[in-house]
């Protein structure tokens, strides 16, 4: 349930200014458009200023340049979005887990779980797993032998990591991810019947997530084949994406939904890789590297930039043409050559004509 | 194991009409390929004559207009493939759960569970979680705080439902889906060595879910940051999709695997998103709108229609030139109008020139 | 912990012949540029001849006309990697599991465990599963009634095998996959209000996985409409992917991660399928065919070789034009005709013109 807050006692607790009833009771927040009476909102673009001439909020976030807009009761301050987060936060305070170790959890016996962490339902922790202060593991997840989890690190439901990885500070691991499977790696071998078939090469490294990593749902981290993949601070990462075995990610990157890197591909810090990327394995991405959405990134990148590998998309009809159109690409391109070639001979040959002016 | 059923007891059931012998014994459906004796199939294309001339079948469903092309014990119909779906309903019933809790679930003592749920094993129920009528909850599943469950749906096993998501009627979620994970929304800040990190924005909207909505396994649906995210009446997702955080997902759109959906996309009703496609945050598609698998969207689509965008494939050396004479498309346009301007200056000339004929 | 052994017993073991200290003493694998003393690496590659210069390992296994670039002791064989991947087996035993069912697993009482299988914590085996030999299921795993699961077969933590599917001899399946989650089938009918809505096919076919076949993390496998989706023996699936209801993939098919096949697709054998590639439904692919990664092949293909489809990526502000241009593909191929006729015209016109030199 949200708390109640007057206007008040927002600005007392988050600073800036108000004007308006100080009464005013907020609840929760909202947008523009479909906040209700007790929300609070926030406006910084004057593209929305419709929307605020016809918001149901009781009080909106707003810039001075802009407080002249409305007449709704509203805190003033330079940066209405981050405000706004910090009152979202505010009124939305994180759940507080309860510590102790669940009833039905199955906790190893060598395991020591610090009092101040909280161990959920049908959680299983198997031997010699380390945990720091404060951790919360929620409900189901398995944390296999020899791993550890640092001081105020979060696993949402359901989450698995595997044996000997290691999970920084302050970490947020969401449900349904995988930390720690075997990589894909398989050599090609003659089989008994002389048919080729894969022997499967023993991943023994391990999975290390630093500290300040978001890990999303479903989202797969392969342990290396030797040395280990590695996840470096600040690392965001949302859901349904698979990092393969020997990745490296540089610190304070950020990976959209969807997105594959393949094998020991070693991506810079502050990147930024939109979703359904695809990044194949042995190379590496400088830092401060934007990846477009969807793009497929099949070389090295040495320079800072934004880099894309998109079809654009036409209506069905005019993409049959177009797509028949790339498929003869290189004939066009030896058509032009042709072309270029028959021109040079004509205008050879009309400085070789009189003209009729002569 | 299936149930026997003769043509005559089958049309009693589900209407339409039969010619051949009502004692015919039906036990189980298969294709015209692949059916034995005691199968029914369908036959809804010409194109499969050959097959329904060569199937074991022992009774065929067919159109008035096809009836003439076989001599098989036949039941007629307007819509054989969906007549064909209810026969095999009919044929296997869905397993009946066991009504009740498993002594080994976890339920809060403040959840009230109707007699006619069942509860499976290993299952963890948060507090003040709201059940409807025969809700069946797979085993390992878990429901957090405040979530709610209407009248008939079911969660397979191993599904996770996040604080406060609301899931409709008749709902059937499965193995590994997550609803309600937060979404992935960051706001970029100085951090205090001057380099930019990354603040996690609260997201305190839900996941809310109409009625008769399919989602399937291992797909996310993220929460919303301030409102709800929405996946209307009759929605049907596949497998390892992502619905981002904010999205509404319009009445009766079927989505296939492998989808990424971005932030705050808003997609009509009646759409056909075929799979491994990826639509952009922040923008609409119509209702009635099909989009090609593969194909990414890039911006809104305000009409209905078929959508592409996609490569054609190739043999890997062909591909290659196609490669290079893309990435030199500008320098090829610019050729193209060098050559109209050398074109019309030529032809220009040749007028200003006296022919052999004169 | 790894064992500790010596060069000679290595030898002594694996075959191949050493020179150096034969009491060197081998803790664990390393790459040449990470490992650390206690540690054999191997070198295959003259490229990497300056890591082997530099390389902090105790040991290296290299070719016979290797052998002269380093004076670390060494084993000599033909091939340095497979003989690696063997030393690493070795330095790496598989974790034994406890054979036995432990006390929190929920197996229904008509299933029989053989003595040398391992049931793990939290682990649901419903009614009528069948076990092989030597079985190893992790936690949190649930497997539905009917199923089987032969000898040797390892389920990883927190997989889900749905009800009748069949898992062969020593298969390896990662966690979070689904097996056998219903396909995606939907028939499209007017609703009571005379809109569209979607009919569910019944999915009654199962999955049927042979022997030898590793399945990935988070990987979704649909069960058959009528008949059985079928995996050949030997198939190796990365994480993330997504088999639709029908498919059969052919023996010895390796298929890297974020894969989709879509419905009754039917892959050849030894076929090697890239990365976030996309197959589409009803379509087959010939043995031998290897699919670039991020390609999608929308046609059968009855030829081995190497096929692909993708769009070359290039710096943002280039690839605008790009796809301007190619929006303007069927446009451009037009002018390029009319140029052609243009030419042929000017040739003939000058053909009749006389010449200066005449």
């Amino acid at each position: 349930m949200s708390l109640n807050l007057s206007l008040q006692q927002i600005v007392e607790q988050l600073g800036g200014s108000f004007t308006g009833n100080p009464e005013t009771q907020i609840a929760r927040v909202g947008s523009l458009a479909l906040a209700q009476a007790g929300a609070i909102s926030f406006f910084n673009d004057t593209k929305y200023t419709t929307q605020l001439n016809n918001t149901a909020a009781s009080a909106v976030i707003i810039m001075p340049e802009h407080g002249a807009l409305t007449t709704l009761p509203k805190i003033i301050t330079d940066n209405p979005y981050a405000y706004f987060a910090k009152v979202s936060l505010l009124l939305n305070p994180v759940n507080k887990a309860t510590v102790g170790i669940h009833v039905s959890a199955v906790v190893d016996s060598s395991v020591y779980v610090p009092a101040s962490c909280s161990i959920g339902a049908n959680v299983v922790v198997e031997a010699n797993v380390v945990f720091g202060k404060n951790v919360i593991i929620g409900a189901g997840c398995i944390i296999e032998r020899n791993a550890s989890i640092e001081d105020n690190t979060v696993l949402e439901a359901n989450v698995t990591v595997k044996y000997g990885c290691q999970i920084g500070q302050n970490c947020h691991l969401f449900s349904g991810c995988v930390i720690g499977n075997d990589g894909f790696g398989y050599a090609e071998e003659a089989g008994e019947d002389n048919t080729k078939c894969w022997v499967k090469i023993p991943q023994v490294g391990r999975v290390i997530i630093h500290n300040n990593v978001d890990i999303g749902a479903n989202t797969t981290i392969d342990r290396g084949t030797i040395d280990d993949t590695v996840i470096e601070e600040g690392v965001k990462l949302d859901n349904l994406i698979q990092i393969a075995h020997n990745c490296r990610i540089g610190a304070h990157t950020v990976i959209a939904g969807c997105t594959g890197i393949a094998g020991s591909a070693i991506i810079g810090k502050h990147c930024k890789i939109g979703g359904a990327a695809m990044i194949l394995g042995h190379l590496s991405i400088a830092d401060n590297v934007t990846i477009s959405p969807g793009s497929m990134i099949m070389r090295s990148i040495s320079n800072a930039g934004t880099y894309t590998a998109l079809m654009p998309s036409q209506e069905h009809e005019a993409w049959l043409k177009t797509a028949a159109n790339i498929r003869h690409l290189t004939q066009l391109t030896d058509k032009i050559k042709t072309l270029e070639v028959a021109i040079a001979q004509l205008t050879l040959q009309n400085q070789s004509k009189p003209s009729k002016n002569k």
